[in-house]
């Protein structure tokens, strides 16, 4: 490439295969699929319904005879359910908390029988904007409808009703994890015996809105989204610029200043000894371009949309008499976790979070993550991770 | 707007005039101009050459009859030189920093003769990607080179020439003024006897580079950009979408989630009693659309590639034997102030530059301002700001 001559932009996704872009995850691996609309239609808290809901999940260790040891991992905006589990047959990566999740881990499976399951508006097996609607038998795309995280709960207590599991040993999640296992605690408060929410929230802030809005326009600016109805485009093609680019916004917030600084300073892809160019690269920018187009190769832009808007709308006081009685609802056991170096979902959040909690009756043990790395701290921390959420599940396993 | 029939994305720039986009600034307003390439094209640091730049400034106060009053005031990214100055005939907007600069202000114009020169590469009045070249008899738009900020310091001591300054008395700026107050003092020790650099620092940090890279291709993206050949479109079209995006992100970044919180927190532009669908904006999100679409009436986003790339390849210390030797070429008197909730530039940056500037033997007054804005904290807290700035003016004046 002759800098000088042909500057040329990096281009998140500019080499992705033309065509079969629209399979998402592994239907070889080891999920489970449940129809959570055999005798209704899923209707959305937002408005509308859906003809047909599938949920897909994963599950771990064993379940007891009585089901008392269930525990309910929901994942962040774009996880799935392959939460634990090694690269094999059916799954090109490990599981998204493999560290934590397993045979002497943080989440023992020699005890707890885990299950994660794919949000409702994902795109890993669970029915979202790329899912065939039955009526029109084509996909939703642009017809698919606004979902909150309180429809991912009731579609996952569906999952949980299929399970035979009553009531949850706890329920975990980080992020909008995190905002899914609250929900739970407030909406079924006698089906969850413990809860943790790591680097989450009770409301999404102005800031975490901002941040999802900007990535929401880089997605529908990219004339590929063709307003949501790009899945039958004979090429293959889809908003991967818009997509990616959202991706690198979002990595940049998930991460710190002082992680970029020392591990990538001002070092630069593209030599810059003879010249200087428009689109030469410091090495940040080549850490962007792959975090980008590694997420177009794995998820579908209509889902980002969908459940960056769940995120954004995220407030459990919503309808419910204000946040103090919202969170007067949890009967659960609660571990309220943040990182310290969380800039996007900083610990004050989750520090008011356990203090409405407590407010409201609950016990909390309230933990601050020391961690360099930002909101993805509780991705990339699983000592202490692993730790707090052991001394959770040993509490209400002594309650037993 | 019926949200739910036909969802509206919103779009920065999207009522925009469709032609006369390309007159940046107010040809008549209080503008000088000077051609600093009288004798000779303009090298570029990076490779290549200007046959033409003109350099635009405006003035305020009276030049003494050593030209020892002269203050040289260094804007920011995409600030003008129309520091000062209250809206009135030929200036749409106050000066970008009317609180700091006038009769009895912190840069007193009773006393001081103020200079603010529009940057290399600019668009509102110096030469830039959208200025006319001269031997092509078109606009540079794709042609024009990378400019760094040493390029920008070598442009405007063409003006100081023109002007008569052989000294400054002080050089002040903030963000990327700061970069380039900073820049006049490293490449013209003598020219300087005192230098005042805000929310500024040595050498651009990864993180910086980050934002600055994902904003460059909101820009590249936007088809309308075409490769930077956008002016002769016969609409006046142009990549406003990918410009108001860059904004956007670059308006969260420059302000903070507390201010964010307290001004907007979760209410919304578009109401959502009635049903949810996915284009309602909360209060932050139609704050975001305002800043976009204000900045694509007045900037040219070939200019914003331009400036955001001379930013991420400051670094004081290139090609002079390290950061220690650059600073220690400084003989000016420094203040260097750093705002305490400023994430993009945060105040480890300025103490690091404060304490290579006294390592290298300068006598550095450092400054933390207290102010909840964030970056834009230099902008936004005028007492502050005004205060440190005749602290040292005042020490300069002692000198003479």
């Amino acid at each position: 490439m002759n800098h000088h001559d042909h500057p040329e932009v990096p281009l998140a996704g500019h080499d992705l295969p033309a065509s079969g872009a629209w399979v998402f995850g592994d239907p070889a691996g080891n999920r489970q699929f449940v129809d959570v609309t055999v005798n209704r239609p899923f209707t959305l808290e937002g408005g509308g319904t859906l003809g047909a809901v599938t949920m897909a999940y994963e599950t771990w260790g064993t379940l007891d005879a009585d089901a008392s040891n269930a525990v309910l991992v929901c994942h962040a905006l774009t996880g799935d359910s392959h939460a634990a589990g090694k690269v094999g047959p059916g799954h090109r990566t490990p599981g998204w908390w493999d560290d934590i999740i397993g045979p002497g881990r943080g989440i023992d499976t020699d005890h707890w029988f885990v299950v994660c399951i794919n949000v409702l508006g994902g795109c890993q097996g669970s029915t979202g904007p790329s899912s065939i609607d039955p009526e029109a038998g084509t996909r939703y795309a642009s017809r698919f409808g606004v979902v909150t995280v309180r429809d991912v709960v009731r579609a996952q207590r569906s999952v949980a009703d299929h399970l035979g599991i009553d009531v949850w040993a706890s329920v975990v999640g980080g992020s909008m994890g995190g905002m899914t296992a609250l929900e739970w605690a407030v909406m079924f408060p006698d089906r969850v015996r413990s809860l943790a929410t790591l680097s989450s929230c009770a409301a999404s802030s102005a800031l975490q809105i901002a941040w999802s809005a900007v990535q929401r326009r880089a997605i529908a600016f990219d004339p590929a989204w063709a307003g949501g109805d790009y899945y039958d485009a004979s090429d293959g093609a889809g908003p991967h610029r818009g997509l990616g680019l959202a991706r690198e916004m979002a990595q940049i917030t998930y991460r710190t200043g002082d992680v970029f600084g020392s591990r990538f300073d001002r070092a630069a892809v593209d030599p810059m000894d003879n010249g200087l160019s428009m689109w030469q690269r410091f090495d940040v920018e080549g850490y962007l371009d792959h975090h980008g187009t590694k997420l177009v190769r794995r998820f579908d832009a209509n889902s980002y949309l969908v459940l960056t808007k769940a995120m954004d709308l995220h407030d459990v006081a919503r309808g419910r008499g204000g946040m103090a009685a919202a969170l007067a609802r949890v009967q659960a056991r609660c571990l309220v976790a943040a990182v310290d170096s969380d800039t996007l979902y900083p610990p004050i959040q989750q520090r008011q979070l356990a203090d409405g909690l407590i407010a409201g009756g609950a016990r909390v043990d309230h933990v601050v993550i020391n961690s360099s790395h930002g909101h993805d701290g509780f991705l990339l921390e699983p000592e202490q991770v692993g730790a707090a959420l052991t001394a959770l599940l040993e509490e209400v396993g002594n309650d037993d």
